[in-house]
């Protein structure tokens, strides 16, 4: 049996949005699935009432104690062990549940992640990978996307056989293309970052590496399935592709396929590198992107990600 | 009498498209200013005879000679020196012409500033700006977006000077609202380069700064005039914001508004810090492109912008 568990009080429109989410994303799982909610048991049966559904099936962790998203991270980690999302690193930790979602304070995630989880050994630096859209039915993964915005080339490195073993064991694509996000095309082209890494990437067999990738590359799969950038870069790129969902959405244009940039939708930004499965979801999640995030979760639960992450770094 | 140079040679239409943007442009022009066209003089009358365009209200400086794209640019302007981006830069050097505007080799276009016009004194490093479009009648400049990509924390706060005066005294806008490009709205927020240079902006009062810019408040002109960062992510912005556009021509959107993300007919992209006024046009641009770039060269000289970054580094 599949633990999955599910911050209930994390997340602009928590706790509507994360109840209904999971009544959503219970009806797309395999019986072999559970569903773990931490938070106000009261709430959350009320809520599953008003909705019929019957919340037995879940197991419910009650604590309504949830830390804001105002808060210090890793100040309110240590001072409200109770708090939703220190309670369900907690049962991540001791394997009582295999993974663990909450769109609630990132900061707080990562905390939990790096303090209680960890890191796989050798990896350097974990980091956080977000899917970006393309023109066609796959997706890219870009990565890393905000985690850490200052890194060495051989930190990218760790991130392009992350990607790649992402790209081929969740997304399902074979011999994933992995891509150094670049300002030129040629070899010799960018800063001192990714001039050293590209040295790296055409060294090392640990991935298929097909070279730069430039801006105007992104949203199309032509190239690459797997891009690798620094944190402040990735970050820049991400939320520019947000910018171009408000615009699209404020001209009316009429086209279900910019839907994709809608990231607020997207199933959460799984943390790649730590000895277990915890995705961020979007602070301002709706019931919609709740229900993505806890499938995403489940799917990178099922794809064994870390046995082959922990395989690829021994 | 203003004189502005132009390269027919340079760019991938040259010598066609870059002959009927001058014509184009020249009918823009006031009486007092003057085109002076560098390339083939033959070819040049050969066009304008089959436009009806009496190329006599020109001067043109005769020469086939032109740096191809894919020349190593510091080698072929010293063993090319009579091809049209050598010759541009000595007639601006001498003061023979006021501004100079190429479509033709960056590389090219970028040695002839820094090693023929050369830095303002005081300014570390030059950097090329670009208008990124917003749901307004207002752009918002970005610099540097491609020359420099490792640069120090006090090269960004020249930018914002660069970049305040260029906002001021060419786009007419007062007390222009400086931003640093950034990964999140909070002052300790960033990567090393944005931290110390938020500190460094913060105390200066060279400009109006108004703190940290993210991706997403790109496209809009509610925060910012001047976005300032390095030339890597400048670069990244740019090209993504070019990968837009072909996704809105690719999905056949019908809204007229986007047509400014066409970066292929903006008016080129000065290049700032330097002694003098050069532009460099994107490589693919048309005539109209070609005419805009003029007509924003003459608006630079115009504007003697120039003079008032001396003034400001003084």
């Amino acid at each position: 049996m599949m633990k999955i568990g599910v911050d209930i009080m994390g997340g602009d429109f928590a706790p509507e949005a994360t109840v209904i989410g999971s009544i959503l994303a219970q009806k797309e799982l395999p019986y072999d699935t559970k569903l773990v909610l931490l938070g106000d048991e009261e709430i959350i049966k009320h809520i599953a009432n008003r909705k019929k559904f019957d919340s037995s099936v879940w197991e419910i962790v009650n604590t309504s104690d949830n830390i804001g998203m105002g808060e210090h991270p890793s100040k309110a980690f240590s001072q409200k062990p109770n708090a939703t999302i220190p309670v369900g690193f907690k049962l991540l930790k001791s394997g009582a549940i295999d993974g663990f979602a909450s769109a609630g304070s990132t900061g707080a995630m990562m905390v939990g992640a790096m303090m209680i989880i960890k890191s796989v050994e050798g990896i350097i630096r974990p980091c956080i990978a977000t899917m970006m859209p393309t023109n066609s039915d796959n997706p890219s993964i870009i990565l890393d996307v905000g985690i850490n915005p200052d890194v060495r080339p051989d930190v990218l490195l760790q991130y392009g056989i992350l990607g790649s073993l992402y790209a081929q064991y969740v997304l399902g694509i074979e011999n994933p293309r992995v891509a150094l996000l670049n300002i030129g095309s040629e070899e010799e082209k960018g800063n001192l970052l990714t001039k050293a890494a590209f040295t790296l990437f055409k060294e090392s067999n640990e991935f298929n590496f097909v070279g730069n990738f430039e801006g105007h590359d992104l949203f199309s799969d032509e190239k690459a399935d797997v891009i690798v950038c620094d944190g402040f870069v990735g970050n820049v790129v991400l939320k520019e592709a947000e910018a171009f969902y408000h615009l699209i959405k404020k001209r009316n244009v009429n086209d279900v396929f910019f839907d994709k940039f809608n990231f607020e939708n997207h199933g959460g930004t799984p943390i790649l590198g730590i000895n277990s499965v915890a995705v961020i979801g979007h602070g301002i999640s709706n019931d919609i992107a709740i229900k993505n995030m806890i499938l995403n979760t489940c799917h990178v639960v099922k794809a064994g990600l870390i046995d082959k992450i922990k395989e690829a770094f021994k």
